[in-house]
């Protein structure tokens, strides 16, 4: 059996930097079509400039490949809508990380105040750049997403024309929340859809198997799986493909952040298939995205075939998701 | 500031065998007038002679400190009446394991049916044994202890005159279970009235307090601090100090267990003192140990001293709970 799928996006992807980004890039650029780039960097990615000029090395490291880098700024509170409205043509979203919340994240936003940042989120409603959210807390950590499900309504409410994603979601309240209005959407993980608290701590501890937002119970697990395998339009693919080195993960304070990217589409093929829902998955992992970021992509088929794996123990030193484990689709 | 404790014991301890057990014993020796040891070994504790021969070495261990090892055999479906009748002179206490839960637990009951184990309870209950139990079901692993509440209630009725401590609880719902039932007692360790499960996958993620029952929310450690610096006298100490070697903790899988006897009471005095409870101390380490399982303990005096202390880093090898960090108290 094969899957031709047309021009996959993975919508949330971290692609490092320096000699990580031209080890893991190749990963992303093979299996898809472009990505949604995260700018956590250090420093982050906040000006026109280091923006274009990361793209330059991103697009170096793809080689040859078919793939489009849609990069992302980091929000920042002293934006103003004349930079934005400068900045347009090259960014894809503006990504917005309250201040300490996960990697990298020292640089974000510490209150979000709504009234202080109206400027930015009426001018982006304007420009039309949709508005990308980290939305935890900085509450007890399994509270943390349902917690930030306030602030998520008090944008939803202010900006209605504000196209807000909600990255990488992990709970059913935020399942009901895309119900709730018309301009929220999210990104689903990979991890997000197979895997509990309990794979990360509930036998041995699993690093490879720590993010943030740290994986939930089996009910939000299900909550999200059904509106992935259905392809509601509200939500997209989106990897949060996270490389740490090894040792970075298995040591005395391990960083958050999964390495899915060379696995992702081989293992959402199993999962669709598991549900009989297959022929959802290119809305889940290109037409949705393209819909709500309203955006062509390059031309580019990538074909997966039911042809057992054994996902190998690393890449370029980075191990990932799933390792050693066997999955039933491969790319061709 | 000084403060001398009579006999402290610690009601809940991992002394490991052969080398480790050599090289750890002394921190728990030094410390403490005695501890109930517990059998999961491999193989585990389930005969008169292993448990003998496993106290000698302990004793061996420990040198020339005063220090008695209670000793405890590990719950076997196949145990009768006779065996427990003949093992009463040398056991402390039977614990039981569910299959599977926790380190060394795969002998333990896979099927905790209370009228295929009545005749092994209520031998017990004549001998008056107590019945240690590490309460957990294989469920979600925020949810295992609350479930288990039910074996607890139905164990705890069906065998009024059976002594049951619930090991290590970490839930409001657990201490509430105490106030239920006459024959329910608990231990409770220093980590889990002092850590949530923010403290280990909250920031970075920190295998050195991973453990079983997982450390859980606020809400939880409150409850357990008040009924533990509140001197309940269904509550005492017990560390659960379960020591791995750095190669099982800073891993891919790390092992469940946190090292904490070297400083349990100085952690323990500072936080009674945060709490104006330091004259409780006494009673929590070793008062209510004694009047729950009815023993007498040797006489030795452990002094405390308001004395700053920075953890050691390790302890022969062993990193234990805090590494690094100041405690206000030491042991003089």
């Amino acid at each position: 059996m094969r899957l031709t799928l047309n021009s996959p996006l993975d919508m949330h992807l971290h692609l490092r930097d320096g000699k990580m980004l031209s080890d893991i890039a190749k990963y992303s650029a093979k299996n898809f079509a472009g990505a949604l780039i995260m700018p956590n960097l250090t420093p982050p990615i906040t000006t026109i400039k280091t923006l274009k000029e990361y793209k330059e090395r991103i697009l170096k490291a793809c080689g040859e490949e078919i793939f489009t880098p849609y990069m992302s700024l980091f929000f920042q509170e002293s934006y103003t809508p004349e930079f934005l409205k400068e900045a347009k043509p090259f960014v894809s979203a503006v990504k917005l990380y309250p201040s300490g919340v996960t990697t990298n994240s020292e640089c974000g936003v510490s209150d979000i105040d709504i009234k202080k940042l109206s400027h930015i989120f009426e001018a982006m409603s304007e420009l039309d750049i949709p508005l990308c959210v980290h939305g935890e807390t900085d509450g007890f950590v399994m509270d943390r997403e349902r917690e930030f499900g306030a602030i998520y309504e008090n944008i939803a409410n202010a900006f209605p024309k504000l196209t807000i994603i909600m990255e990488h979601i992990t709970t059913k309240e935020s399942v009901s929340l895309l119900r709730k209005y018309d301009n929220l959407y999210a990104t689903i993980t990979l991890h997000h859809l197979l895997i509990t608290l309990d794979d990360v701590a509930g036998g041995l501890l699993n690093p490879h198997l720590f993010c943030k937002p740290i994986a939930k119970t089996y009910e939000d697990k299900e909550a999200l799986v059904q509106i992935a395998i259905n392809a509601d339009k509200k939500v997209m693919f989106g990897s949060d493909s996270a490389p740490h080195p090894v040792s970075k993960k298995e040591c005395c304070g391990c960083a958050a952040g999964i390495f899915s990217a060379p696995i992702a589409l081989s293992a959402l093929a199993e999962l669709f298939e598991q549900h009989d829902k297959l022929t959802n998955l290119q809305a889940f992992v290109s037409d949705n995205a393209r819909n709500i970021y309203n955006i062509t992509t390059p031309n580019k088929e990538v074909i997966l075939q039911k042809k057992e794996q054994t996902i190998s123990k690393e890449f370029d030193g980075i191990i990932p998701m799933f390792a050693g484990k066997k999955l039933s689709w491969s790319i061709e």
